[in-house]
């Protein structure tokens, strides 16, 4: 399978994880976004929204969204299970991961900020506001969700993990005080303690500058 | 099962059309974002994240978030199948899911546009731009994605028409024009001809204003 990716992107950064600690042979394709590659007549037609990531798999046909990726991946692929399996759980987990990937982070996603600063004339010191906002909101829900760990949940590593870590390596990018948070701060420490987390980090990336 | 819904909230009408399709029987139970009835301590003990809906299920527990919801009643219910069978089909109309439910509808969110408004001035003018650049930019990579109908996936009713007749109703109460949208279009207006979509519809809640 190809993985088309960008250093930085987190939606990306969940598939490297969930890839690594599912053990899914596949290759990673760089998308430069600051070349504009995700913009080519090429890339859209593989995806026409225009995003990363998108998933090649073995048959040439692809698949986008990264969450509708890795609840494939999760029904088609042998290796860890990224969910828990009774249903309630699971449901409760892929709450966890949607008030991530709906809530949070694409509210501070890279072309709403160019939006506010292009057309509203947002300067830096408010869109910074604006990111940690968001996050802030986000997070200060979540921590009251989640448990006393290793993991979001308990003893197993799931999607909500794979979710949670890009979202807090964004937020230390942008000085979130994340001392706010210490179950959400505990976890990702956590599990950036492990291989399939450690490979997938963004500075890990072959396309990321040296 | 208890649905606490806000006549006008898309993520709550998500849910009370796949009810009605699946069939599934429910109780309403009317949350006033105007009276601000989500942030009341109750309804925060229940969902911290102060959002509409939320599920209680037979014995009690709550699950929260409309994506994480329509999993679960997928996976545990009986009734019309939202979801092709098939793993890839599936994962196909999840991504058109999720280009609703992460890239157009929550960067349009109510707490968004106030946010706009309080912290960056935004007037009406730029709020109403912003809504429907979202729209625009999100319809324009789907319309390139659909067949011909009458559904989203073509014959069966999916997930994807759950989530694509709410976001085209806040699409036209935002005066977006439509259209430029003639596949996205016509599959809404099949679905509105059905009575699980009519039932649904904002107008025809018991919270709506007479």
């Amino acid at each position: 399978m190809e993985l088309f990716s960008y250093f930085r992107s987190s939606a990306a950064y969940r598939l490297r994880i969930a890839f690594n600690l599912k053990g899914i042979e596949h290759q990673i394709r760089p998308v430069n976004l600051l070349k504009a590659e995700h913009k080519s007549e090429e890339y859209l037609a593989m995806n026409p929204q225009g995003l990363v990531p998108a998933l090649k798999i073995n048959d040439g046909r692809v698949l986008t969204q990264s969450t509708a990726i890795l609840e494939y991946i999760e029904a088609t692929q042998s290796g860890q299970a990224l969910l828990p399996s009774d249903e309630f759980e699971a449901a409760t987990v892929r709450s966890w991961v949607n008030q991530i990937a709906c809530d949070i982070h694409p509210v501070n996603n890279l072309r709403i900020l160019k939006y506010l600063s292009n057309e509203l004339g947002a300067d830096d010191d408010a869109k910074n506001t604006w990111y940690k906002h968001w996050i802030e909101v986000g997070f200060s829900a979540l921590e009251k969700q989640l448990g006393d760990g290793p993991f979001c949940y308990g003893e197993q590593v799931t999607l909500a993990d794979v979710y949670l870590v890009p979202q807090v390596y964004n937020a230390k990018r942008f000085h979130v005080d994340m001392s706010q948070f210490p179950k959400i701060s505990a976890i990702v420490d956590h599990c950036n303690t492990l291989d399939a987390f450690i490979q997938a980090m963004p500075e890990n990336q072959q396309d990321a500058p040296k």
